[in-house]
């Protein structure tokens, strides 16, 4: 069977669009292990309205063989991501010991440009370039010992002055919880991505129903300037496995757009009975529920779950806490579920 | 993992809501193997709306060990029915030699007073119950040796006094195409069911990507009337395996209302690229493509695919064959591609 | 595609041949549901030896539609059992309030005889057929508030006058370990079962790689006769999820018929480069590893690992623990890997 | 998880050890998408035991940044594929139009001295360093219109000066059954490859329970010599989605080798039962079935299954086709089952 593109069902919230990205790949050009069309081809499947491709502009292994073009992967890419709609990001990544660790530079016109000694030429190369800067995978252990994410000096030096725009929350498997609270301090964008260098399938397997991390950009249009505006603004959120990480201004209106309650199917003299319905990739796990209702409650992905519960809950919403929906660190977020309120008719 | 329900893809059509049922489905109490409640489950995991369990009357291999009771399965079901918001039709399957064969009477109040020897009084006795009665499995090999349907003198009479409204185009994993002009012909309903006796994950294993038939019912709402009044007025089709079998009436809305076309997302001198997608559970195969533009086309289940075509079609509309729906024995749709009338923006 | 049976790859021990059993299923006689036939139909696909069907002599909820029949199950199946080479064990499951709780008799004649008022009345006519008497779910919270396992009076009681012979310590998805160390000082037998009252391949998906708990028994030879001898000696393991559960005079043994270690096929100054392969379902999660070796090792089921260590491995065995194969509340397999004594050439 | 090596069970014939090898692939150092140690990654996954990546010497679209290399993906991978115990064979495509189309030289030295304006010179420098020279895909359409695989005079001629040594009967999903007999009549190897240019487990997924096309070479060991041996000799088969393609030397032993009989473990007057198991990843589809036995019998993979048939068959083996193992083009294999000799007890 020929490729075929998934579509992500992770649903727009009131005034923006919800634009999916990966912002953070790497191909044979630095240290990555497929040629540059194979991560445009993966992000077409996997339902990616944006990719960018980011090789290190200073590791470079596989130099014996290939000579150093920092912007060979965006020229070879550049055709086939515009048939395929995809919206292709140039990107670098500079690497240094920590601090700063590793940054990623995105929205650039010329990789070539930050090939230059002194990180601080480098970011300043970018961002005369209209760089977004991304601070990568934080708490990664071959820089960070004890896997804590750190705001270095440097780091704060670069946030004051505008050259530091967001931070890995999640780098492949591994997520940073303290990220958000950064982010939330510092207004900084909360991103996660691949950081492939292998094949994308087999890192994230359909079998296992795993899925890359996506950096979801709650964008005003579909178009590369509208989704650096967004990132600029801090309006993202990132999935990753069955969690959706985000400040509440999104998280809150990402959950009801996902969720939807009918009004009870039946009902007794004690109880009723009504569907609680989900139109999203991603569960909800719902904990901490109120007397005389389930205590937790999944609500499938694409699917749905039908909820018995006390005859006040026709007047009176049902709270809980949406566990996987994180909005900061050690925190998620709160949701009520209304079935007095809800559409007649069950979710469809 | 608790069990879930699957929420169909099968979009609504105007006027209509599209209703999915299995009208024939046994228990232990004729020759299945499955206690009653096991058949609810599996239709509310199925994504149902509606559920028939049509125990043979007459056919009880099991009576050495259960007695005889031909309203067992409808009292020990209604309850869990009303709980999953399945709607629950009592039915029974009437066997005799062929003519007339196997018919299902559905919407009975009671069962037992089809136990009675001639197939007329049977008959009778279910339309006195405002019954809807259909032939099932018309070219089943063990009762029509050639494989192929017919409609016998019996059958003919039957329907001309008004006490045949359907039959089975779909039973299990045999098609009868010569149904769907018996069907367009007589102004009869068209069938397709499981009549299951096993585990309907087994018999369909969703690891094959495999489906029970399901019979969709264009109701004016989601109630057993409507189901009834649908299923007498000939509103119906049947989803199996990959394919949409209906009469023009609801096969091209349900097309409409399942495929959308983009605007084009790029253009070069000679061609443009567009995408098209499909918010349905079903793929689409088209085929006897235009010049300039695929011959062929699938447009995978809730997914999309893009089109490279000649730039003439951004005013002309691409006319296929959608090849996997059927209108008749031998027929499929004719559909249309209006990238140019499209609404802007990518398949979301 | 017709349903196929699994061979289990499970391998025999010297001296005696490994069989695969569950002894604990319920069908629609007593509160299952499903027809007995599924059973065995079940037990031939998942590659079983031998199954029991012990439905419960008291509770019988479906008795208002299915007269009481303790032997029902075992009449309707036998003949089918013999067609499909599956080894049938008459059971029934005694119930009591805690203690002593739930209690299966094995390889009876007639459950009826069973159907007696006092618990020690009925393990007695259990026993006059020869019956084996098993501990089901010691733990289950409906009975044991707690979850802790505990031999109260009546158990120890049972023991010491030989009317009892083994303990669940896998019921469904529940592990009890301190079953272990109870079947270690009275000289009991570990038993493993499914329990199942629904559909097997519902409750353990084949697309979650899940199986049902299995009994092994160590027998001298495949007969019904040689799986009473080995469980009344206490030959038994249990596999159930990615573990083993046995003593050691069993464990040991099925590691070393598991897994095989080839001569180092690489080696240069410094290291050696060897394979250990694994010819059993079971994958062997090896920790605790010696200096200058993987401190952690998967033997992957039915596949192998490659591993690299100091080229002293050469002379010396490295020593694991095979955290996956338990022998003890708390206690796991020692093991050894020795490539040096390996045969030549890869693992085929 | 981490990647893994499936062990493949394809047996061992009398006198030689079946070695699995995939003789044609590619990496970005021609036009493929992947670095070369992904080849050697994926062949370790496969259970290959040899792999040889044969990149074009002509064909180069990536030249424009990547420098011609012609001996890159060997030198690369040599050292992985010793850790891996994979035995790399050192290959290179030479591609003309047709005739003689496109050839591969394996078990070379040196590539580059392969890159010469004429065919023959081109032949004759790879005959100098020992090459095993095999016709690649005879039937591509992007060469030979009509689809079917022809031997031109040059290809004649090349036979007759021992210069062509083995076909492609499998390139890919394209078989090319006219290729068998173009084996038998010259003495040259069958052979089967994936010419994989993108990610194997892309092109062969393993939720389709698909795997790339593998060539059997019976092996007098375990190395590279002994497999440039038998390819020489012809001892080679084809493995690709459910057939074995080879000639009745190789074909017999092997169905001998994977499928064994049982005893009957049931009998009455008429009739008796045996288990027939097979011990190898290639299902047997027999057909052609003798009277009172099964028409046709599914011998599943890993598997087993059971056969009714009359007494007869106590003493007279039961003829059938293995009609997956083809010997020629449109011929199967001739196979009998005898349960009458075989071992006791069931199958394991």
């Amino acid at each position: 069977m020929a490729a075929q593109r998934r579509v992500l069902r992770l649903p727009d919230i009131p005034g923006y669009t919800t634009l999916k990205g990966d912002f953070h790949t790497h191909t044979v050009f630095s240290d990555g292990n497929v040629w540059p069309t194979v991560r445009v081809q993966e992000a077409w499947r996997d339902g990616l309205d944006a990719l960018a491709i980011a090789d290190h502009v200073e590791y470079l292994p596989h130099k014996d063989f290939i000579p150093v073009n920092h912007n060979a992967a965006w020229e070879i890419c550049r055709t086939l991501a515009e048939e395929k709609n995809i919206i292709l990001v140039h990107g670098a990544e500079l690497n240094r010991d920590m601090p700063p660790g590793h940054l990623n530079a995105l929205f650039i016109q010329d990789a070539a440009a930050l090939a230059v000694p002194d990180i601080m030429d480098a970011i300043e190369a970018a961002v005369r370039q209209g760089a977004f800067i991304m601070y990568n995978h934080p708490g990664w252990e071959a820089q960070e010992r004890d896997g804590i994410p750190k705001l270095y000096p440097i780091h704060r030096d670069l946030i004051a002055k505008g050259r530091l725009h967001g931070i890995e929350y999640v780098n492949t498997y591994s997520r940073y919880p303290l990220v958000l609270d950064m982010c939330r301090d510092h207004r900084l964008a909360i991103m996660g991505d691949s950081d492939a260098h292998d094949v994308i399938s087999e890192i994230y397997k359909a079998s296992e129903n795993a899925h890359r991390p996506v950096t979801l950009v709650f964008a005003k249009e579909r178009s590369s300037a509208s989704i650096r505006e967004a990132m600029f603004a801090g309006r993202t959120a990132v999935w990753s496995g069955n969690e959706l990480a985000g400040f509440e201004n999104v998280a809150a209106p990402f959950f009801r757009a996902a969720v939807s309650v009918a009004k009870p199917h039946r009902a007794d003299d004690k109880s009723i009975w009504f569907e609680v319905g989900n139109a999203s990739d991603l569960p909800f796990f719902l904990t901490d529920g109120p007397a005389g209702a389930p205590s937790s409650l999944t609500i499938p992905a694409n699917g749905s779950v039908i909820v018995k519960a006390e005859r006040r809950y026709l007047t009176e919403p049902l709270a809980y806490t949406a566990k996987n929906v994180v909005i900061g660190n050690g925190k998620s977020l709160a949701v009520t579920l209304a079935p007095g309120g809800g559409p007649a008719g069950p979710i469809r």
